[in-house]
């Protein structure tokens, strides 16, 4: 039985970056998502995949209990993204989009999964992932959602009716001010709080993260790598972490989310060693446990002490 | 007898933010340091100023035992900066720099300033920051430096003179990048290091701060403020706190210099809350502790619980 209901997309990345190239290696919001989720709870990962996909390329996800019957194999191509990188790499210059099957794409959730506690709906069409939260079936899941500007910019109205159906959002710190046209993300946030969710969490890349839930703030910058090899996939392998850790202790209290984050940027400050998946997928947890411990050491401090 | 010893500028600014504007109002490195400072530690502040300056208006500093008597009154008018921000506050856009007075400046230290067990070199010429240090009784002194892009460009072989005879750096990301040519702040911060500093404390905007001190780093987000003022002096005002701390406390261990972090960015957090100094002036101890909690609460998580 899974705990985390994912949907996203899984793709072949071409990826550039200063220090090297990559071609078709695996990629796709789900994928991250779900390699880095394995770590810490059982996942059902939904996607569509073309004729052309190496399934046994994936099947070392089944050692670490995903489920991939929800994977549709379909005719066509599976989705390319092609992206190149320069020295700041917070930004990805996109070369190529293919959509491919993903144009075809309708999210079929399979019987078993409808049980999740915790769903994630990967940055896809609105309009599709209220065709998801349609399928899920147990009222005290928790829903958590991503998006992107194209959606911002081409799906306004059905991206706002999804946000209303969600528990929480993930999503970066420029799509938040365009999602509400206010450049103060705090304030950004409670706006998006307004209108249903309790949580907002705020990817800023290599300055880190905010998380705004109800009137409480909490922030973890990136942690502090030397070098930073491909970025691609470091938003979902957050997400993938932050939610994996939240249903492997099983609650949503303020104190769990705050260490989810710093689970996620862990996981994240991991996946860009390498290209693409390559660094989770040979991950240990004894290395995920003591980068967690490093990381409070770069970050804890004591009270005050001055004396007036 | 003073503990801190701050050398730098007193001006006069006139500031334009989206919010409103304020004309020939006090600022200044130094002031805004000593401002900020002054609640922790006894500070000698040395600056020149013209004989238009209104030193009525800083008389208030001794009520929290600043020692003034290493300002010079020159002939000739005070130091004007004129600036104006946009929406984005992190980048200020100088309309006019008017040296006057700092022109000729040459930095006499009071004898009685000499045995300062702390010692901030704010924004001036590396030349005359060499000239201070020279001016320093104590070997065991701690001196901290700030600098300028203007004199990385025009005084770098001076600059970097300076900066081997001093045990820490408190300078902005863009400075710490353009002296090391090195875009990854760890690694620039270390190759400072490999010069003679022990601590490199780089200032980061809205996006906090990073420390390394030998093998450790230390990371601080901004204070999550809703609203900003004018950001006008809020490094310095970092600084001041930073410092002041430190020199209260009276040690430079690791723990200490991440409490002065903290503290250097709480004193900021309020000082972009108006124009000036106008907050820092106005401000009590009672707020400075809460904040200094409220921070903590923002940053503070538990140790992982999940089970493998």
């Amino acid at each position: 039985m899974i705990k985390l209901l994912v949907v996203g997309t899984v793709a072949y990345d071409t990826i550039e970056t200063p220090f090297g190239r990559a071609e078709h290696v695996l990629g796709g919001s789900a994928l991250h998502f779900t390699n880095s989720a394995s770590f810490f709870t059982d996942v059902g990962l939904v996607a569509t995949v073309g004729s052309d996909f190496k399934l046994e390329e994936i099947s070392f996800l089944k050692e670490r209990n995903v489920n991939l019957k929800g994977i549709q194999v379909s005719d066509g191509k599976t989705f390319h993204w092609e992206g190149r990188y320069g020295y700041d790499l917070n930004q990805a210059i996109t070369l190529k989009t293919e959509l491919n099957v993903i144009e075809k794409f309708r999210p079929e959730i399979p019987a078993e999964f409808g049980e999740a506690d915790y769903v994630f709906l990967a940055n896809i069409d609105p309009v599709l992932q209220s065709y998801v939260i349609d399928q899920v079936k147990k009222r005290s899941a928790t829903i958590v959602l991503d998006t992107m500007n194209f959606w911002i910019e081409n799906r306004y109205d059905e991206l706002m009716d999804v946000i209303r159906r969600v528990d929480m959002l993930v999503i970066n710190e420029a799509e938040l001010r365009e999602i509400t046209k206010e450049h103060n993300l705090v304030k950004g946030a409670k706006r998006l709080i307004s209108l249903g969710p309790t949580c907002i969490v705020v990817k800023r890349g290599e300055y880190g993260v905010l998380m705004v839930s109800g009137d409480q703030i909490f922030l973890a910058p990136a942690f502090p790598l030397e070098d930073v090899f491909d970025p691609t996939g470091a938003g979902d392998t957050f997400a993938g972490g932050f939610m994996g850790y939240v249903a492997n202790v099983n609650d949503t209290s303020i104190e769990t989310l705050k260490q989810a984050i710093i689970m996620g940027t862990v996981m994240a400050s991991f996946n860009v060693e390498d290209f693409g998946i390559n660094r989770i997928k040979r991950l240990s947890y004894k290395e995920i446990e003591e980068r967690y411990t490093a990381f409070k050491n770069c970050l804890h401090f004591g009270d005050v002490k001055f004396k007036v």
